[in-house]
């Protein structure tokens, strides 16, 4: 048998966001291999599971090459999309410290899926319909000047701005203190969209402001959207709430876009 | 009958990549609404369809929400995810333009779907795999300058950047003018990827550097990324070819992460 790696991403939440071509790899898959939750979403079946903690991504991506290796058919698991903040760029750090020589001859390929943030900006309106920029605010791979570097910058460039990991039990002050950064930068109106668990049964969105947020509302489940300066609420009419929305144009809307 | 608007998005290329619930909307939906070619992708059934040219993405959501309040089951058709530079804010523009009173009552939702970057970085290997931001290059909506402003300070932010909307018949210096910006600001070795139709059977994917990069190679389908200062080719071993990824950290790899 010749093996095989597959990155996969289940998407966020429920198998109506899992794409066919992950429901096949994961099908014909002999071992499966991902932080332990998200093998907990996958039903049943013939292969092998080797569910793993959190924050132990590069021995994850070893395990799965030396599994593949050794003649399996692997696919390495991330929730949502494997490319964004996810195993994808581990099992490349993994291949390029080239520890094993026969990682070299493994087929490798990786499939896309929906990723968080798209969920968490479909589930609310179209927050993400303009520019935006997309960070992980754990300071655990970088530092944190850059972290508020990059912040400043996304706020100057006025992107809507998309928060990957922006609160653990290991890292409790860091969403606090990028939201009041953000406050000396942006309007206090600005909305801020708290996103938790967006598809799944535990899902909580709140809808608030900049000057208003309270990071305390937000884990490690959560993923934060800020607002650009074009950035609006809409009411929904008889179905109650609001929707938030970036119109695709930049100051007064204007006629007709071309973007396919 | 009851109306109702569902936007989802088709993913960008062949079926494997279209979630289950956008495949049950357009199963349910009496009405397709979108641009033509999007359309052609989805297999007759007994639904009406109103394709329509591109740019006219106001007058589209119009359509879609006066037959939804008509009692229509209505799908609102993108490619891609359509909350990224999509039919989904389109369609909040005219809702909140509140043309008719009658659309204020239509049930509307948004389903997430597979953005082209996603697909096009899961192709090259994992280049979103750090901070990054997403432009539109088009300034049918925007001033040419904030383009301009956007690009440079995320350079001097250091995303990694994907460019939707590179070029077209009436927009065709704006790719070259982007790339000519970006070489003042970043080394000449950085990697760009150019990726066209990624998925469809005319997909085209290049892999180039700022120096290189040749804009005439690009045309309205193509998704384009630039590496951040980390972004970093490796090797496919046997399999010829490079990947293109950036790492998790910045600067020297560390230990282990804690993104889940």
């Amino acid at each position: 048998m010749t093996g095989s790696l597959t990155v996969v991403g289940l998407g966020p939440g429920p198998d109506r966001w899992l794409t066919p071509e992950v429901a096949e790899v994961l099908a014909q898959a002999t071992d499966l291999v991902g932080y332990g939750p998200y093998l907990d979403r996958i039903p049943q079946g013939t292969h092998r599971r080797h569910g793993s903690d959190n924050r132990v991504e590069l021995s994850r991506a070893r395990l799965a090459l030396d599994l593949a290796a050794a003649g399996c058919r692997v696919a390495l698991v991330s929730g949502g999309d494997p490319g964004v903040f996810a195993m994808a760029s581990a099992l490349f750090e993994a291949l390029e410290s080239g520890d094993n020589p026969a990682w070299t001859d493994v087929p490798v390929r990786v499939c896309p899926g929906v990723s968080a943030m798209l969920a968490a900006a479909a589930r609310v309106g179209a927050p993400l319909g303009h520019d935006f920029c997309v960070l992980s605010l754990s300071d655990n791979l970088k530092p944190w000047e850059l972290v508020l570097k990059r912040l400043r910058l996304a706020a100057e460039a006025d992107f809507v701005i998309a928060l990957y990991n922006p609160i653990s039990k290991a890292r409790p002050w860091q969403l606090g203190a990028a939201l009041d950064s953000l406050r000396t930068l942006k309007a206090p109106t600005t909305p801020v969209v708290l996103a938790r668990a967006v598809g799944r049964v535990d899902e909580d969105v709140t809808i608030t402001t900049l000057a208003d947020c309270d990071p305390a509302a937000a884990d490690m489940r959560t993923l934060v959207l800020i607002g650009s300066s074009q950035t609006r609420l809409l009411p929904k009419g008889t179905q109650g709430d609001v929707w938030v929305y970036t119109p695709r144009g930049y100051a007064p809307l204007a006629a007709e876009a071309d973007a396919p």
